[in-house]
C-alpha cells in the first residue's frame, strides 16, 4: 500500500472572506480559451469574469463553474468593451494587473497582488488594446524559458490565479 | 500613453543551467490536455516528457515546443506504462511528486520542490494508480475553492509547472 489514495471528490478549501479577484477577459479567440478561464476561475473561488464581444462561456468545458449552487455565485458578464467596466472598477479601489508580455513588466514570481485586484487578460495574439493599457496599474509576465516562448492565454490566466490564490490562500 | 508596450515576441529568459524538471503523465483521456502540458513544459524549459500508451501529442496545440529548434531540447518518450521509467528516474536520484487530490497530499502552496524533481500527472478521471502511487515520494495538491472543485489536468499541470519554476526561476 502507498500512503497516498486517490479523492475524487475532496471538499473544497474554505474562504474566510470572499474573493475580490475579479477577472477581465478582453475579446479572445478562442472560446475554449475563455471557458477555460471560467473553469480555473471557477475553481479559484472567484465570483465575476468579465469578457467581452461575442464572448460565449462552453458549458462541457467550464463544467459547473456557473452553476447557482457554486457557492463562490460566480457571474460571467459579457460587455460590448473592456475599457468602461474596468474604469468602474478602477473608481470602486481595485488595482488593475494586465496580464501579458509587455515592456515595463514585472515578474509574477515576484509581485505582490493586492487583495483587491482585477487581472485583466489579453487577446491570445494581440494582447491588450491601448485604452486598456492606459487603465492598468501594472503588468505582470511570467518568465519563458523556451519555445514557443508563449504560454496559451488560458495556461497563463491559470499560472496567475494560482500565484494570486498562493497570496491569499484563504480569501 | 501607458507606461506599458505589448511586446509579441519577448526574448526568453535565460537559464544558468539546464532544468532538472522532467513531467511524466499517466495515460490521459486527451492528447488536447497532454498536448497543452507539452506547450506549458516547452515554456517552462523542460526537456524531458514521459507518456504513455496511445499518447500523441497535436502540433497545432503544442506548438513549437518540440521543434529541433527549441534550446530546451524538448523530447517526448512514449512508454507502454508509466512504473518503469519512474522507477528509473528514482534510482537515479530525482524526486517522485505526484500531483492530485488524494489523502496524505501537501499543498502546493508550501511545497518545496527539489530541483531534481519528476512531476507525475495523473489521469483526468482516475488520477494515479496504485503502483504509481507506491513509487513517489509525496504528492501535492492545489486548493480549491469553487465548483467544479477540481482543475482541469493541463491547468493543474501549469500551476505546479509555475509553481516549480518560480522556485528555481533560473534552473
Amino acid at each position: 500500500m502507498s500512503d497516498f489514495a486517490h479523492e475524487r471528490h475532496k471538499p473544497p478549501t474554505p474562504l474566510d472572506r470572499p474573493r475580490e479577484l475579479v477577472v477581465a477577459c478582453a475579446p479572445v479567440r478562442s472560446n475554449v480559451n475563455l471557458s477555460r478561464i471560467v473553469r480555473a476561475a471557477g475553481c479559484c473561488g472567484v465570483r465575476r469574469v468579465i469578457c467581452c464581444g461575442t464572448a460565449k462561456v462552453i458549458g462541457a468545458i467550464a463544467r459547473d463553474s456557473l452553476t447557482p449552487d457554486n457557492p463562490a455565485g460566480l457571474a460571467v458578464e459579457v460587455h460590448r468593451t473592456l475599457a468602461p467596466p474596468l474604469a468602474r472598477l478602477k473608481a470602486d479601489g481595485y488595482q488593475l494587473v494586465g496580464l501579458e508580455q509587455a515592456a515595463g513588466s514585472q515578474s509574477l514570481y515576484t509581485f505582490a497582488f493586492e487583495r483587491k485586484t482585477v487581472l485583466v487578460i489579453g487577446n491570445e495574439r494581440l494582447g491588450l488594446d491601448e485604452d486598456v493599457l492606459r487603465l492598468v496599474h501594472h503588468v505582470v509576465e511570467i518568465p519563458v524559458y523556451g519555445l514557443p516562448y508563449a504560454h496559451n492565454v488560458a495556461t497563463a490566466a491559470a499560472m496567475a490565479l494560482y500565484e494570486y490564490c498562493r497570496q491569499y490562500p484563504n480569501g
